[in-house]
């Protein structure tokens, strides 16, 4: 019997020599978000930086995942080799991953040129942003070219997930001003492609237009590159490859520009200040328990002390 | 001219007194989140206790703050006083709040015994649940019997502060599965009545028996109170009344079980949980800025060192 290997450095180097099933446990080590994560981001990081990620966004049941598949097939009639992270928000009180829609993906499931890899939150949102940028990180240094994030865009959370692609494709539906209702300013401002996905149904043109005068009247698009709408079907495969070439010309766009060493550079930025904010709160996990607490809380119960000033005095020790 | 009143215990006590302005002008200061909204909190939690709250949570455009209005008319035909929090999730990127379905509570604007207020998150929604929490002990500490939150329940943090209230009545609508597909399962868990708005359009009996299906398979209801299901059509008011009714039924019954204090304590423990993790990011803030973090910024951005490493060498001057 096989023993099963878990050295994160030892994965690693199996992982760039190709080994799918060692890639697959390290993103499980990222997920899990421990020690091993760290490990994996500093053996990743020094060698990232070359590959290119795409994010496909969208409500729920925009038809993202029949889209991504779509694409998939696309790059692999060329054999360009490609991964796909799909982040599933998952319920912070049951801990389960709803992951229905990834068996779309499953024509894909045999094919040594596609990565497909579902990540969900355990415990909160804040920690799995910060494992979705980690994964890029470790797919780009094992030498994937093209990292497809497929993310649900519904909380504000969501959407800034979203926002850590190099291009972010936006998928929406005719009459989809409903769903995306409490987030559209958010989507907005991190489209970098339209896509009008199941285009056949009624009020396409509605949403088209919709999309331009919103474009209109916001900051977006008055620069060199105003985000264009694109129409397709994914279940019938029409309007995937104009998609990709629009991928394509945007990559090109904010390569030129310098525009995508300034993304980059931002995203570099928030994600230093996440892992700040990640460590201070294992910290007051930490501070958050034993006796001294306990008495707190008690007393913050009985109302004898505010909940403010129990905090103070557990903070006090450690210099916050 | 009359001076503006900023200071937080003087406005408290206006606000004690009946001044809606003050009132009003202290939410805003919690929102604000800055020193004043701990000096509120301060204030206002050892005489906070005695209000009971009522979420009112559900998809975009599911009908929720129609619900709230006529909610609000059925306990003004009885004289009762009401407080209203409509929690509206901004956009991360804009900063602006999307406040459109405010309009439909303008009935009650004119009636002193309704307060409304909307609040919306400045920076993230980790700050949006502390400052709601910090509302309601104000809006009770003033004197307000019922405080009705009113939030989206799209996101999964959306989803945490929608589970704020003494009793939680999730919206859902006929044909409801797609729009909360991704976090259906925390709705379950949170909701102690389910109400189906829109109840005469098609597809309201496949709902129910969609809802009593999952409340047979999870672990919910399994104790003394199944969640009721409950038909309304919030814009003709049938309905309203017997959702007020099991309001009722459900609060007699945690308060009997004791499951009310439990529930409190929970909530309690949470938000002195909160304070310290806020007060640990403010302080990460303060420490992501200067010279020597621009430095090492720059060295993460070169590839020099990876960001844990770079966290490390910040957080060690705190003990963190």
């Amino acid at each position: 019997m096989k023993q099963r290997i878990t050295d994160p450095s030892q994965l690693f180097e199996m992982a760039v020599a190709g080994d799918r099933g060692a890639l697959a446990r390290l993103l499980s080590l990222i997920e899990r978000g421990g020690e091993d994560a760290r490990t994996i981001a500093r053996l990743t990081y020094p060698k990232s930086g070359s590959g290119y990620t795409v994010g496909i966004t969208g409500a729920p049941g925009a038809g993202k995942s029949t889209l991504t598949s779509a694409t998939i097939g696309h790059l692999r009639s060329s054999d360009t080799k490609v991964a796909v992270l799909a982040i599933d928000p998952s319920s912070p009180f049951t801990g389960g991953a709803i992951l229905g829609d990834r068996v779309r993906m499953q024509d894909h499931a045999t094919d040594a040129g596609v990565f497909i890899r579902s990540m969900a939150t355990r415990g909160h949102l804040g920690g799995l942003s910060l494992a979705t940028s980690e994964a890029i990180h470790l797919l780009d240094a094992v030498g994937c070219p093209w990292i497809l994030v497929e993310t649900v865009g519904v909380g504000q959370v969501e959407v800034e997930i979203a926002g850590k692609a190099d291009t972010t494709v936006v998928v929406v539906n005719p009459g989809w001003g409903d769903s995306v209702q409490a987030n559209k300013a958010g989507l907005m401002e991190i489209a970098d492609i339209f896509v009008i996905n199941k285009a056949d149904r009624k009020g396409a043109d509605e949403t088209r237009r919709d999309l331009e005068q919103m474009l209109d009247l916001s900051d977006i698009g008055h620069e060199d590159w105003r985000p264009p709408i694109l129409q397709t079907s994914a279940v019938s495969g029409e309007g995937v490859s104009e998609l990709w070439n629009t991928v394509l010309a945007h990559r090109e766009f904010i390569m030129a520009s310098g525009k995508l060493a300034q993304r980059r550079s931002f995203r570099l930025r928030e994600e230093l200040r996440a892992i700040v904010e990640r460590r201070l709160e294992l910290r007051a996990r930490e501070i958050c328990t034993g006796e001294k607490w306990d008495g707190l809380e008690q007393q913050v119960l009985n109302h004898t002390i505010d909940p403010w000033a129990a905090a103070d005095d557990m903070l006090k020790g450690i210099g916050a």
